[in-house]
């Protein structure tokens, strides 16, 4: 059932989300599609035999995991962003400006991650990076914060312990990537190795995805 | 309620907006993730210290804020459009071409955003800047216009002080941006303040958002 | 009516079309924005003043001039595909495969647009876009007949009337851009003239309008 | 609530789908559209007569065809992909990182197309290419797998006859183009033989169809 800005109960009136979650979902589209656009063969003769393009082909490795890592940064924050916003169920004004903020922050992660695969040890790099991934889970935290704060846009019937869950997993990812952007002017391999290990332990299952089994529709 | 195409009141009868809402979040999402591609890092050496690439960095902050601005003003747009288009109901060809020019001078937006940003003090460069955002406006207020006009395009119950108020915050706009206009000519500097604080107006919560928390679904 | 998967009558079984319909807008919302990335500033100087800078973008003006005819192009074709998708119900293979078809010469426009942008008078060009904008009309034509031959993915009380009128409509466009092929070679201007009047036709309201303001669902 | 399709049954519980059929869709839609970006007409005089700008254009035939090629792949893809989802209900983490996955090999695809068209008889570009295409038909079997094992993501009354049939269908798939790759080092036309004939098996119409038209939902 649709529900876009209906009113068959109280916890759906006021501005629908579907709106935002389309842009939402173009943005993430688009921003996965472009990263791939870096990932070019240089200028090679016709001719190449099978070693030579093979070689060829090697040299682009770090174009390639780049690419790779992009990729899942976006993903894991696709997935935790459609996870939160399965409870939010209406929006207004400022929650649309702290998405759109999100988002901004968004369209930047090509930018940050080709920075960084291009200057892994440098900690200016490592420090834009960080910030950018930093600024990301701050403002998906405020997001939560504004909507379950007294209920604003979720469900009155919303678990406190589901909203205190959800609250603890982001602030332990703004922990992290403070740590991580610490560690760039001391020791900045420990920065990447956060950046690499904070994304996989937010692949794996989370008790959050327990509610998703049992509609709060 | 979503109305695609249903029958179950009057003032759901007739062509759907979704199809119109997809295209528009599309173009919306895809003109903001491009502007990203406007920020390009120069060529730097791969040797380049913390110091060097900090200074790279910060030489491209009209870059950054060029991006910025261009976000913010999207973002405007894009909130004060899903406000109005909350109330209609279904769309015609009429409608469909306003919602088009509309959408044709949001593609513009990176263009003439890019333009300022490189020739901010350039009478002709503020007047591109300043036409662009004033089209949008007419087109914004053109459509809300064309679709409460004897309530053409919306529900029959839509109060007529919530119609003029919109028509109040759209021709203001308008007004605003021709004053920025005609100052290009006289005081370069106070147009780029008008440029800068019009948006801001908007982000600001409006009483329009009032209705968005009372079902016209 | 939705019909996502649902099953409330005959005519909305099998196949819904909402995923159609989203790739539809994604493409066409890319399409148009992309038009805008060929409109580029050549390099000028910081320095310029405002004659310079207005000299330069006058310069530009038939980059503006294909931006604008690819984009109502474009949204004649969009506004033409969504008031035929009004009326079907559902899909199948064949029908998605005519309808990636059709998509694909959409994406093609820029191609060819850019191209008669930049040899007006040259009949390859003239050729190649003629074509394109025939494929596009045939694509729609023959997504329409099998749609509605034996009412197979639209409503069984679809009027025979308005089937036909459809029918009318597309063919009339085959035939205008067949004719305008064949003056490339005899009378180029003829062809151009054709090239712009026939969206303007498109752009004024049908006869098949009338049927969208009664709901079909 | 989300649940486009309702909450009527245990089988509609949880996640809904739809956000991940926006990315996909959205990921699709820019693939293709991506794809004409290649096809760029080389700087030619002004004054070109008919003759020399038909000798440009039928110099541009590789790009055409890779062009048509990867829209012609992309769409197996999509309708294959459609196909299936129709009989998804839900999802949850681990089948949104393997649709993750998925959309990932998507995004490759205009890279290894672009390679292919390039050096059409060298054993890497071949390799590449098929292991592209074997990664999609991989993860698009894992997908079917993982959502219909122990009727995990699907409606609970789902025919047995169905998944195994899916099954098959995508085996097939994953057992040729394994055929192809091995083929690169011992014949390569007879790899590019296959890469053509795989996705025309693939177009015609399928006895999973037949599902399509009498409803799951």
């Amino acid at each position: 059932m649709e529900n876009r800005g209906s009113s068959d109960s109280p916890a759906s009136e006021g501005l629908g989300k579907q709106r935002l979650e389309a842009l939402m979902d173009g943005i993430f589209a688009i921003a996965m599609t472009l990263l791939v656009l870096d990932v070019k063969l240089p200028a090679t003769p016709k001719s190449a035999d099978i070693t030579e393009l093979t070689r060829v082909l090697l040299e682009l490795w770090p174009r390639f995991l780049v690419f790779f890592a992009s990729f899942v940064i976006l993903g894991v924050l696709w997935i935790g962003q459609i996870g939160y916003f399965h409870f939010v169920k209406r929006t207004n004004r400022w929650f649309l400006w702290l998405s759109l903020l999100f988002l901004m922050f968004i369209v930047f992660i090509p930018f940050s991650t080709d920075l960084l695969g291009r200057y892994p040890m440098n900690a200016a790099a490592i420090v834009i990076y960080g910030c950018n991934a930093l600024l990301l889970e701050i403002t998906l935290f405020l997001q939560w914060h504004y909507a379950t704060h007294a209920r604003r846009l979720v469900g009155a019937e919303l678990e406190t312990e589901l909203v205190a869950r959800g609250n603890k997993r982001m602030l332990a990812g703004i922990c992290m990537y403070s740590t991580a952007i610490i560690f760039a002017f001391l020791i900045p391999p420990a920065s990447l190795t956060l950046f690499v290990l904070i994304p996989v332990m937010y692949i794996l299952p989370s008790r959050v995805d327990y509610h998703w089994t049992h509609s709060h529709g």
